[in-house]
Order: C-alpha cells, then structure tokens, then sequence
C-alpha cells in the first residue's frame, strides 16, 4: 500500500508526538517542504500546538490516540521518547510507518539497552554495570572507585534521574524506587560534546559537525558549533562514531549522540532519537537545519548538506528565571524582546510561546560570526537578558553609563 | 489603549489579510518570534491556511470580515494590496493598527497616485501622463514617440493590465475598459531592479542590498542578490531612493522598490507594501528575512541586520508548466522534490502547497555561494525540474549519461 499523502498538495504529511519547541520548530520547517505538521499535544496550549494548522489532542500513553493522529499520515515520529515501546510496535503491525521504530528507539528510552548495544558493538562508554542489589553495586563500585554515578534506566532528561552517590546507603534508597539501576564510574570529564546524525530508511547518513554542550544544574545552556579546539582527528572520531552508532541501533530520523570529552577521546553518554537541543544552531548555522532533515529522514528524501554557514555558531538557551510569570516584576516578554531586538539587530530569537516556570526551555537564541569567543559572548548576554532582563555589563545599553 | 497581546504567550498578534504564500511564509517567521500569524483567507485550501493555526474565512472586500480578523489582533496588515482604501480608513477611525495604512498603501494600489507623488518628491521616473482622452495619450505619444506603456492604474499585477501601445485606436479600446489610464514612455530598460526597504513607526529603516529581478512574460522567474555588475554609487543611489521613498509615502512593513534599470541610472516602476517575491532570496541570503522585517516593522520593533550571509544569492521562482495538475503525466510533486534534494543537497526549497496550474507560483529555491553565476545555474537548473520535471542538461543526472 503506498504511503498516503495530502490529497490537497500531493505531499507526504507527518504526525509528530508531543507538542513542545522541537515539534513547533518542525513545523517551520515542514512547511518550506511544502507540508504541515500534524501534532498530537496533551494541551492547546503547548509550544506546537499554538502555530500548527493540525492539532490533535491527546496522551502519548494513550493507544487511540496514537491510533487517530497516525491515521492518513505517511509517518509518525516524536517530539520526545516517551511513548510505550508496546504502542509502537502495536501501531507497526496495523501498517503504521514509525520513525524511529521502537526498536531502534528502545536505545533512547532505556539507558541500559543502549550500554548492552554499545558493549557488543564495542563503543567506547564509560565502565558500568546493571545492578539489582546493593551487593552488586558495591562490588562495582569498589572496583572504579566511589562515588559513582547512579541512574534510572528510564523516564530521565535534563539532568533528572541521575545521581552521584557515594556510598551503599544511597544505592539502597534508589533501588527502593528502581527495581534496576544503571552505574557508572565517574569520568573524568573536560567537557561534553555531542553529534547529531540523520539516518534515512534507506541507509543514508548525514552527520553534521561535533559542538561543545555546556551544561548548568544538568540543564545545556549553551551549544557551541564547532566545539573549539578539537583536533581533527578527534572530531572525525566521533562523527563516525556517531555514524556507526545510528547504523547499528537503526534510528530513522535525527539522532543526537552526547558524548563525554576526556583527555582520552570520547565516550559514549546517552542518545535522542528526534531533533535536540544540541542542534539547535542548525536552524541558521548549517545548510540544513536539523528540523527540516528529520522530516527528510523520516519521509526517505535525500538527506540535506550538513555544511555550516559560518566559521563559529553559538545557541544560547533562555530558561526561566527564579520568579514564576505571577511573581515576576520585570518587563514583560514582550518589552525584553524589544530590547533584545534593538541591541542586537543579528541575533536571532527562537521563542517557544510557554509561560514562565523556573528553569523552563523559554527559547533560544543563535549568533554567527568569525570568532567563536565574541560569538559565544553575544549569544549568552542575550539569552541571558531574555531570561530575566539583567543586562551582563560587558554588554550593557549606552544610555547606562 | 494598550495594544492586544495573546494572553497566552504576552506577545503580539499580528493579523494579515490575504492566506497566499506570503501569509504562509511570514508564519514560519512568526513562528520564531514567539507568535502565530492570524490570517484571513478567503478558501481553507489557501497556501497559509494549509499551516496556519488561527485561520479566519472570508473575503478581503468585507469590512466585517475585516474587523472580525482585526478584533483582539495587535496589528492589521496585508499579504496583497486589494483591500480597499475606505474599509481601511473605517477600521482606522474605529481604533484597528492598520500597517501600512490606507495613505501610504494607496502608493501601491494605484499608479497615478504613485507617480503624482514620486514627481512632487522629485524622484527619478519614466515620462508619463494621466490619460482620459484619446487625444491627451495621443499628445504625450507623439512627445515620447510610439510605442507608449500604457497601464491601468489600478488592479494589475505580475504584467496584468499593462500593455505596449502603438497607435491611437489602441488607446481608445483600453480607455473604453478603464476610465482613465497611465501612459508611460517606453524606458530602454538594460534591466530590472529592485530594493526592498523595512520601515517602523517609529521611522526606523532598513534596506536590503539592491537586486536584479529577472522576469519571463511579466513574472519573476530569477532574482539575483547582490544585482551582479552593478557599481557602488548605483547601489548606494538605489538604496537611497528607497529610504526617501519610504519616508515621503509613510510606509510601515516591508515595501519593495521595483526599478527599471537604464544606461543613465535607475527609474521607479512601481512599489508593492508587503514581502515581495523580489525579497524571498532574504530567507536564507540576509541575516533577516523580509517576513521577519515585515512582522518587526508593523509591531515597531526594532529592526533586523539585513547583512547578507553569502557573497551570492539566487532565487529562481518555480512556475506552473504548461500542463494543469489533472493533465500533467510526468512525475508527481514529490517525487520531484526527492530528486531535487537527491541532486542538489543545498539547494533551499519552499514550496506553497498550491495547485499546479500553468503559470501559477508554486514555490521557489533559492542557493547561495561563491559565484553568482554559478549559483544561478544552479538555482536556475533546480527550478526548472521542480516546475516541469525537466533537467538541465548542465546539470543532467549520472545516471542519464
């Protein structure tokens, strides 16, 4: 049966799960591909379900849902991993194209999958064991050496789930929540770097070049495209790599593989399987941004140059500040756009239109130039004037002298 | 009163009237910003109403129609100039923010009063005369020499309405149509220009490098940025002129310069107040796209850089073929687009979701680079398949050899 399309334009149309940033910034993209999203949001008001022209409401837990938003689509892919592997695999046997497929997909959900995958394809990631009991833990850890750092297998993002423990007493209290847990040895870290890769059904692979996540309270608050000072060799490590990792789990669409930078080389931390934060620079920093390749990915249309379009990008990400949107007594969004807007005419502002929460992804912002430093400068001021309107004084406004 | 905001999100709502492929694209810039673009559309398979979320039918020509996408918008404005003057003026008195506004706007919608007012400015233009007689065009005729130009002052676009005169009996057969006519001389045109300039309330400018605007029948087929061969003092004259213009008609959005080109220096033609196909290479060619400038200029806030992100930048405008949708036998829309992206990788496609239909603007690409001719061709090379399926034999596949 060949795949349906929009009988209004002949094209294909993609159903995505989840109404946040990612799916709204898909949206942008689908319709320079002449397409329109359709997204499956919990709430009317989600960042995507706010700018798409078709809007499903519903629970990515939820089967029918599933069901409905997939119907007449040609693909179904994912603003985030969070929906059941059984669903998805239920939805492939009624002849529902899913990209990634929940195989593939499995080695984003559960972190012990991927450690399992990785091991016997022989990638490098850090030492780790799967442990069930406090015994098993211990041993693992006397062996790297406390503390270690303790995982749940599923359900963690921005920096939740994870935890650095120091003896067996907190592994004990989190074995009380997760009936497994993943360890790791602590790596010594210079910093974290990731590669984002798009894999097409047919094989196709796009890889664009490895950028330095900087990470706060566990949360990326900026992703600097490319990562300064990697040696070539390095960086063409990781990207094949990454390459390697997306053929061998199977993902269609956009991958982002974080990694860890030691003196060593890379490892291998974890991976998402839909467009990333790590990308984000994409939109305006390369040829083809990673919105707009994962359509292709998951349609299997040729893959787009990865090429930059200039020397150094930088996205900075604005998080809401410590005062929620009641408790707020600074300008409003509005005004600190205005102001954003007039102090750099060419920085560019992604706004996701969520309200105000404490460290909630609000937007980001995205500079180009030269040199990566001045970049990296402009892109953080911004972002961090956005966020809450306090101006960093390298930057300040002339008329503050 | 404070201008409405979405309470959703505390950002503006811009309202446009007209769903074509300009609504559709200044979506996707509205997107970015936070927003989502209101649009009014006079059928729900429009080009912007297949992508936008909030959608409002109804006819251009209807003030209630008006007024109801108006209502609890932050701004009016126009994706086409054929809204007429007396609903603008009403919904004016009646406190909607129109952008343009009915005066400047009349600059675009009719001819005469056009080049009345660039004469009262002393902006350089073609000779020319209001004509309600036989016997006035036949004067001015016999002034200039036959062949005269010979436009209706209202209505046209993309050549509609104008028409090369050689005799008097002409005149009176159009003069029957149209109660008054423009008569211009016939410019020796070397080629086609244009300079798209942003304006704000606030009286803030922006303008973009000049281009060359290259048309097949009356439409734009190319345009190519920076207008290749042209000397400095040209440009800056071009530029110029535009700011000038734009001050003296009191526009406010984007307006886009069109000039004839002559050995002697350049000669306004006409002037359109919205994102103009002349302006769609800024997308991916500036550092801010015309859609964006358009929604910063009517909401006033401050302008983007319009530094452009590549030595060379075409546009080339994919036309309907000759062959309407229901007799077209070659490949279909998306395999066309599959051997595009398989072909050129970085070539930008946007496509508008519109019916084949011969002639019709179906989309465009736009590629960027080095060598403007270079870049041409390759524009030039992928437009033509997209529209007809057809390839250039410069740039045959592999596989044809």
């Amino acid at each position: 049966m060949p795949a349906p399309t929009d009988p209004r334009t002949g094209l294909p149309v993609v159903a995505m799960v989840g109404g946040g940033q990612l799916a709204r910034m898909t949206h942008q993209a689908a319709i320079a591909l002449g397409q329109s999203l359709r997204v499956l949001a919990t709430d009317p008001a989600e960042s995507a379900a706010l700018v798409a022209a078709d809007v499903r409401l519903g629970d990515h837990r939820d089967l029918d849902a599933l069901r409905a938003v997939a119907d007449g689509a040609t693909v179904l892919t994912f603003d985030h991993e969070h929906v059941p592997s059984e669903h998805l695999r239920t939805l492939t046997v009624e002849g529902v194209r899913v990209a990634p497929g929940p195989d593939a997909l499995l080695h984003a959900q559960d972190k012990l999958v991927l450690r399992h995958a990785l091991d016997a394809a022989g990638e490098p990631q850090p030492a780790w064991a799967e442990v069930h009991t406090v015994h098993e833990a211990t041993v693992f850890a006397e062996e790297v050496g406390w503390p270690v750092v303790v995982k749940a297998p599923r359900g963690g993002y921005d920096g939740r789930g994870v935890f650095v423990v120091s003896g067996p007493d907190q592994v004990a209290e989190l074995l009380e929540r997760h009936r497994v847990l993943l360890v790791e040895e602590r790596v010594p870290l210079v910093r974290e770097l990731a590669v984002l890769v798009a894999r097409s059904p047919f094989g196709q692979v796009a890889v664009w070049p490895v950028v330095e996540t900087v990470q706060r309270d566990g949360i990326n608050t900026e992703v600097l495209a490319p990562a300064p000072d990697l040696d070539e060799e390095t960086a063409l490590a990781a990207q094949e790599l990454a390459v390697r990792v997306a053929d061998r789990v199977g993902v269609v669409g956009v991958m982002a593989v974080e990694l860890f930078g030691t003196a060593d080389g890379v490892l291998v931390n974890e991976l998402a399987m839909r467009p990333h934060n790590s990308g984000h620079w994409t939109i305006e920093g390369a040829r083809t941004s990673q919105f707009e390749q994962h359509l292709r990915a998951v349609l299997d249309y040729p893959l787009g140059s990865t090429a930059m379009t200039a020397p150094a990008v930088v996205t900075a990400n604005v998080l809401g500040g410590a005062a929620s949107a009641e408790d707020w007594a600074g300008p409003g969004v509005d005004e600190r756009v205005h102001h954003l807007m007039a102090h750099w005419p060419d920085v560019k502002l992604h706004w996701y239109g969520k309200g105000q929460r404490p460290g909630r992804k609000l937007g980001h912002v995205t500079a180009l130039g030269e040199d990566l430093a001045e970049v990296r400068a402009r892109a953080v001021a911004a972002a961090r004037y956005l966020a809450d309107g306090e101006v960093d004084p390298a930057f300040a406004f002339p008329e503050e002298h």
